[in-house]
C-alpha cells in the first residue's frame, strides 16, 4: 500500500501515478503545495519538493528519480516482459536518460516554468512568488516545447517507443510532463504526427485515466486534453 | 577500460572520478568544454553536459546520476562491504536522496553558479556568455554554501558518514561538490567543526588525490584546497 504526496499538476507526481498505475499498485493521494512548506512535509522531504512516496518499513521515497529506482528494484523482477526498467544494460542507460531529460531538462525548460507560471502562483501568495504570470518566462518555456517535440518526434520515428520497441519509463515521463502542459494547451501537435500519434498512444493507456479527470478551478482544460482522438 | 569525458571543475564529473577511484577501476580522462557545444561530443549526449562514460559494448553514459547506477550494477555485487550503494533498500533510499541533494539542489543553488562564474566564463567567449563573473549571482550562491555546510554538519553529528555507518556515494557525491568550490575559497569550513572534520576524512583519500592536484592557470587554489589538516 502506498501514499503519494502529491501536486495535481506536478509533472514529476504525475510520472509516478502513471507507473503506479501501470502496475496496478494501489495508491492513497495527498494532495501538497509544496511552495506552502509545511513542516510536517518538509520532515518527509528536507528539499520540499513533490512527489514523495510513503510505504511501510521504509523511510520516505523523495522524488521520481529515485521512486522509478525504489519501484524497479521492489517490483520490477516480477513484471516479466513489462518491466519499465528493461534489464538489459544498454536499454537501462537509454531509459535512464530520457527519465534524466524529461525530469531535469524539459523540467527546466519548459514544464517547470510552465506550471509555475500558470497554475501554482494562481494559488501562491504574494510573499511566496504568487501573482501574475510573468509572460517573457512563458515566452521563453514554449519555445523551448517545440524543440522538444521535434526531438520526441524524432525518437518515435525512429522506434516504436520513446527508448525501443516496449512502452518504458522513458515513455511514461516523457507523457507525464507533456499533460500537464498539455492541460494548458501549451504544446503544438500539429508541428509533429510522429510525436502527436506516440502521445496519443500512451494518452489511451488506463494508467493515464486518472490524470485526464484532473480539472482545476478557473483553468479550463485545452481542447485536447481529455482527448483520446485530438 | 572506461574513458571520462569531462571538465576539471565540473563538480559531477568529480563525483564520478572518485568512484572509480574508490572501486580501482582503470580511466583515460578527455577534457570537454561543455559550452563549445562540439557536435561530436553532442552525438555522445544531446544534453550536451559532462560528465559522459564510455566503455566498451554499451552506448555512452551520460550524467553522474546515471553513471553512478550503472557502476553499481556492474561494479557493486562485487564490492561486498565496500559498495558504495549499500544493498539494504532503506539505505539505497537514503544515499540516492543525497546524491540528488548534491547533484541537483546543491549544483543548483551553489556549486554550479560558482564555478560557472568563477571558473568556466573565464574560458568562454563572449557570444556563448563568457565575460566577468556576476557578483549577485555569486553572493546568492556563496551564502547558499551556508545553510547547506550546516546541514551536511548536521548529518556528520549524527552518522559517521553522511548517509550511515560507512562510506557511500552520498559522501563522495557531497566532496566532489565541495571540493570544486573549495579551491576558490567559498567554503567557510570554520562555521562548521563536523563538516570540516568529515571532509579532511573524505579528502584524506587516495581516490581524492588526483582532483588535489588540478591547478587552473590564473586561478589560484584557496589556501586550504590541498592541504589535509586545513
Amino acid at each position: 500500500m502506498y501514499t503519494l504526496y502529491h501536486h495535481s499538476f506536478c509533472p514529476h507526481s504525475r510520472f509516478i501515478r502513471l507507473v503506479l498505475g501501470e502496475y496496478g499498485l494501489d495508491l492513497t493521494l495527498v494532495d501538497e503545495r509544496p511552495w506552502d512548506r509545511r513542516e510536517a512535509f518538509l520532515a518527509l522531504n528536507p528539499a520540499g519538493t513533490t512527489p514523495v512516496l510513503l510505504t511501510d518499513g521504509f523511510p520516505p521515497i523523495p522524488g521520481a528519480g529515485i521512486i522509478a529506482e525504489y519501484i524497479d528494484e521492489t517490483h520490477g523482477p516480477e513484471m516479466g516482459d513489462r518491466r519499465l526498467l528493461p534489464v538489459a544494460m544498454a536499454e537501462r542507460i537509454e531509459v535512464r536518460r530520457l527519465m534524466a531529460w524529461f525530469n531535469e531538462k524539459f523540467f527546466e525548460e519548459a514544464s517547470g516554468p510552465l506550471v509555475t507560471e500558470r497554475i501554482y502562483k494562481r494559488f501562491m501568495s504574494e510573499e511566496v512568488g504568487g501573482g501574475a504570470p510573468a509572460m517573457d518566462v512563458i515566452r521563453a518555456a514554449t519555445a523551448n516545447v517545440r524543440y522538444h517535440l521535434a526531438y520526441i518526434g524524432w525518437l518515435a520515428r525512429t522506434r516504436n517507443f520513446l527508448a525501443g520497441d516496449r512502452l518504458t519509463y522513458a515513455d511514461l515521463v516523457a507523457a507525464a510532463h507533456l499533460s500537464a502542459i498539455d492541460y494548458l494547451g501549451d504544446v503544438p501537435w500539429s508541428e509533429d504526427d510522429a510525436a502527436k500519434a506516440w502521445y496519443a498512444r500512451v494518452k489511451s493507456r488506463p494508467s493515464f485515466r486518472p490524470l485526464l479527470s484532473e480539472w482545476l478551478a478557473g483553468v479550463p482544460a485545452s481542447r485536447t486534453y481529455v482527448d483520446l482522438d485530438f
